[in-house]
């Protein structure tokens, strides 16, 4: 501070990006010079009102009191405006042949189970079965064995196990699988079903203000990783699922749909535990060095 | 929604903005389409880590909490990074020699008390006496009579009377005078201290790790008002004071700094009730039509 500037409105972002001038760290002084001056031009360019502005202030207000330990607003605002997709593909380009990443989610907020190849992890006896399966490799194409193959997903009715605790069996459509010597995990789940983002609070507003709708295609969340390797946080989508192509949180990329065909094989339903015909959804996973 | 668009990080700003396309009111649809190009701008320019983002996120979780019916946290973050009073100034573009505007501020929270001209608005007996006095004109010079003065201040120990129940006296430093047939004011006060903006939350640790600190220099809040003219929310600021050239909220303006000199003579203090010799502040403001 004491820079000698005093406020203009074309001067604006010079003079508050200059208050920043003796941030120790350099980092946090490139991040907030930055942040002043994309957040003076949003200002500059719509002219904001007045009323506008109080508009924000009490949107955000009310986002941050509507978080707390189930809940987390400011991470579904981030989500909705496509900045949780951006901050994730900026830091985890894939390149080559490697899967692509995509959002976390606010999900993940239970350890995965360790599971068996081939084990049930739809413990709620609802939805289609599904076998799922596929194989985990290298950049050259050499499988990995060994490699973790965390999955989680909602269940028939759209809801994930922590959000209706009582309601579904502890860990229902959870688990941690290992891969075999070729590289391959399989198990048996259901086809995962498109559900709504939580819109009862001031996300839902924006949402419904902007008539977008809340919801998300059908997906099944992956983290797989393996000693040697970097590991992948991504989904797999359903393809044919509504809102493959306007999924409320931007989170579908082209390359990670795929297709659950009805299967008509007998032999392999048996000895899979599946009753025939059966669908199956095939995602093969590819990670870098 | 619905835009046929997948997400890329190339196009991530033209896919979000396109999930705003069906917005009924066209301004909300402009504002929301800027707010995404602006924001995923600066994301993209400084590369944002998951780590920083994960900051953020917990950042304007805390700023919205720490808001109740005496804080407003989001209000005070808009005005260290200079939005409020970007804002501000957008909207109330002066023009010629019309007075120009400042931030309002959180404190106008009471109505101020009607007063008679010349009534001493300092109740707790603490400060430099000082005679406050002007002239309000319309932007030719014409004097206007019957113009609203509204004016507040923080006291001595840097505390507006609303910070302070039951230590100030309530009503403290506030005031509400009209002009008389020459378009002239005056009452009584105490020279305005600099003090911190409340730097126990969120916002104060952002001015702490970037090494800024809370304070605003000396100044009197004014809002004039008259039939027929535009009203001014403004301050007028003490020459010399610290701070002057950092302010914490970037509200000063180089034509709103006065000197508050002290002048003797002996028969102006008697009458208006001052000691001799007494302190000065002249405050001319200009409305537009």
């Amino acid at each position: 501070m004491g820079t000698g500037l005093l406020f203009t409105e074309d001067g604006s972002a010079e003079v508050v990006a200059a208050s920043f001038a003796g941030t120790p760290d350099a980092r946090l002084k490139r991040v907030m010079t930055a942040l002043v001056e994309h957040l003076h031009a949003f200002v500059k360019e719509v002219e904001l009102t007045e009323a506008e502005w109080a508009v924000a202030i009490d949107f955000l207000t009310r986002t941050g009191q509507k978080c707390d330990a189930a809940r987390q607003e400011f991470i579904l605002l981030s989500d909705v405006l496509g900045v949780s997709m951006l901050v994730e593909t900026i830091n985890h380009r894939s390149g080559g042949t490697a899967t692509e990443s995509t959002v976390l989610g606010p999900f993940h907020v239970v350890e995965s189970p360790p599971r068996a190849l081939g084990d049930d992890v739809a413990l709620d006896g609802k939805g289609t079965p599904c076998l799922v399966e596929g194989r985990v490799t290298g950049p050259g194409g050499e499988p990995i064995a060994g490699a973790t193959v965390d999955i989680w997903q909602a269940n028939e009715d759209g809801f994930y196990d922590v959000q209706q605790p009582g309601v579904q069996p502890p860990l229902n459509l959870r688990g941690l699988f290992t891969t075999d010597a070729g590289g391959r995990y399989w198990f048996r789940s259901v086809v995962p079903r498109y559900y709504p983002i939580p819109d009862d609070g001031p996300v839902g507003e924006l949402l419904a203000a902007t008539a977008r709708h809340p919801y998300r295609p059908a997906h099944l969340h992956f983290i797989v990783s393996a000693p040697g390797y970097r590991p992948v946080t991504t989904h797999v989508f359903v393809a044919g699922s509504p809102y493959l192509e306007s999924d409320a949180v931007f989170g579908v990329k082209e390359s990670l749909i795929r297709e659950v065909p009805e299967v008509d094989d007998p032999a392999r339903a048996a000895s899979v535990g599946l009753p025939n015909p059966f669908r199956v959804l095939t995602f093969d996973v590819v990670l870098r060095t």
